[in-house]
């Protein structure tokens, strides 16, 4: 499976034209790409570019409504719920947090439950959008179902990502991560590259723990039964109980509070039905704002240099990864798969754009097989 | 190792005496032994009658100061800071729940973080008190490091257990967790029984996945290295660093926020110096309360209804098992480890109380070898 490597800005521009194209305003298509982006500058590869086909087949097919506008339907001086109408989750997510931050700024905190949205792209944008305003940022969504609950072989669940990001020096404390042990994105690279999927992700229809990747893939598009194992595993012994519970906190910020659906009877038919939850708090409210930073930064240093495992290089703290490989990517552009660049090349074609325009003449390498994505 | 079985009443009646003969007061008392007791009626041993010696020891020490008051050193409409000024976990932890209570009661959110404070026995407890006023609880708390940072060798993080309940039909979510794979006393009761650890919970002093357990709890003791991985494991590939982001979280709620200790500083010569955060939120706040419970409860039913793994009996909801605990141990009593049994002798003949008052007269096993605790 070969990469191609593009710059930023083209990349950029490509979005930017494409959402127009698709009916978003000029400002909705800013938003929905700076997510996507970020995602692609953080080295998310599953939520950058690769996003792009299903935002396409959505909107194509109608789960995505073009026109929505996020709407207030509650709220209070430190809450409130929004309705998504079926717009994109970038939109409803942007909204939900920005009145998240500025009931922070004034009350302290603000928690914002969106229902009837689609998928938003990668949580933590919206947790850097409050960190960027020095406060703490929470966000998480709900998904298709795709966990297995602890004892079963259905999903029930979905990959339920969680991101908390506070402000620090060097860099903020970024936590962003799916409440599963990890992403359907990672079983279909397995997949791409023909390798048995590592030992405690999956599980087969009978929900006993499986390493044939095109056999868990296949369940998981026909929902015959199956998926992913929760954070921790398939066992309780070692902790399979915490993933689910923890999945279970992200529903009930997401689905509950908003009187929305929950993961099970996410994405049927033509209804999208994704929830999220938004949290800013602002370290004002428990003192000086600038020592909290200065303690937590003083911590995550003590925890990067503290003593190495034998055999182990470094010690990360959260974000750091992502602050490298930003640099890397603004001055070497981002790896786009060529899989992925043949559904840009088809969306465009779909949006009457000129591909070439925007990233020249591209030499491909033969097709490989891909599983269907099921929207 | 043997148990011994009580009667609630009996255990209820020795640790109200106890505590008061220690300095509290009857009404500290009184909430020192029902977050004792709460723990022993879920089933969690760990955080029983088994944490008395704990205590007494903290107490003689002079670690826990028994005529400290919990104070409130910062306060808006929904947040607090508390200063324990180094009283017993409990005491602080109380105190900060109601405050938090309170403001979620009129404000819709509390948030209250403590520090210089002490163990403060199951973060479900808490959790429990605002779940009972109809609030989604969350409490959460650092602890002596026992937790290793992915890559890492020396414990730098406490096993941070967060909690999260809300109100359901017909019994709530109660979520309650430590964010390593498990603690500490899993590895003692397998120490005990002369077993291997299984695989994917310990390091040993040079970050190498263990089994021993005798060698880790020894390095443990000795602060040599090692320790206990985060839930998912000591490697990336099956989401340690999700653990550790959830290690983090705690710490951000409990030390960061309260400009407490951090877990790697916390235990160290006389000073606790355990931090704490809780959190209430009220789901009138988002609409209509008692509809947002149903939503609740339809889903987790759902759930226990969802079909099963092969040879799997049940899928649980989490706070159902303790449902079942706690009304077995009402019915046939609590049972009590030998060991622990010695210890609370040697509390009662430490105040001058006469155990067999309490538990008529008990005949032990012989005695086992144990680790000693380092407090």
């Amino acid at each position: 499976m070969g990469y191609l490597k593009f710059k930023v800005e083209a990349l950029e521009s490509f979005c930017l034209d494409a959402f127009v194209k698709f009916g978003f305003t000029d400002e909705e298509s800013r938003i929905i790409t700076d997510v996507l982006l970020l995602s692609d500058l953080y080295g998310i590869e599953s939520h950058g570019m690769q996003r792009l086909v299903r935002y396409h087949k959505t909107i194509a097919k109608g789960m995505v409504k073009v026109d929505a506008k996020p709407e207030v339907v509650f709220e209070t001086p430190i809450t409130a719920v929004i309705d998504a109408n079926d717009g994109m989750g970038q939109l409803a997510g942007h909204k939900a947090m920005k009145i998240a931050i500025e009931k922070a700024k004034t009350a302290g905190v603000g928690i914002v439950s969106v229902r009837n949205s689609n998928h938003y792209g990668i949580a933590g944008y919206y947790a850097k959008m409050a960190c960027d305003e020095g406060l703490m940022g929470f966000s998480c969504t709900n998904s298709e179902a795709i966990m297995v609950p602890t004892n079963g072989r259905l999903a029930m669940i979905g990959s339920n990502p969680i991101a908390v990001m506070m402000p620090a020096e060097p860099y903020p404390f970024l936590f962003d991560a799916s409440t599963t042990v990890v992403t359907r994105g990672k079983l279909e690279m397995y997949n791409k590259s023909g390798k048995p999927l590592p030992e405690g992700w999956a599980l087969d229809k009978d929900g006993h723990a499986s390493t044939d990747a095109p056999d868990v893939l296949k369940n998981i598009v026909a929902k015959n039964g199956g998926g992913i194992m929760p954070l921790g595993g398939n066992e309780e012994v070692n902790g399979s109980h915490k993933g689910y519970g923890w999945g279970m906190v992200c529903e009930i910020f997401a689905s509950i509070l908003s009187m929305g659906m929950t993961s099970n009877k996410c994405m049927q038919g033509t209804k999208g039905g994704i929830c999220h939850g938004f949290m800013a708090i602002n370290p004002a409210f428990f003192g000086d704002a600038e020592a909290i930073k200065s303690h937590l930064s003083k911590y995550l240093e003590e925890l990067r240099e503290s003593p190495k495992a034998e055999g182990a290089e470094r010690i990360y703290t959260h974000g750091e990864k992502e602050i490298y490989a930003i640099a890397d990517r603004k001055e070497n552009g981002i790896s786009v798969n060529e899989n992925t660049y043949r559904e840009m090349a088809d969306m465009a074609q779909y949006l009457g754009m000129d591909i070439e325009k925007y990233f020249g003449k591209v030499e491909l390498s033969e097709s490989n097989t891909m599983f269907g994505n099921n929207y």
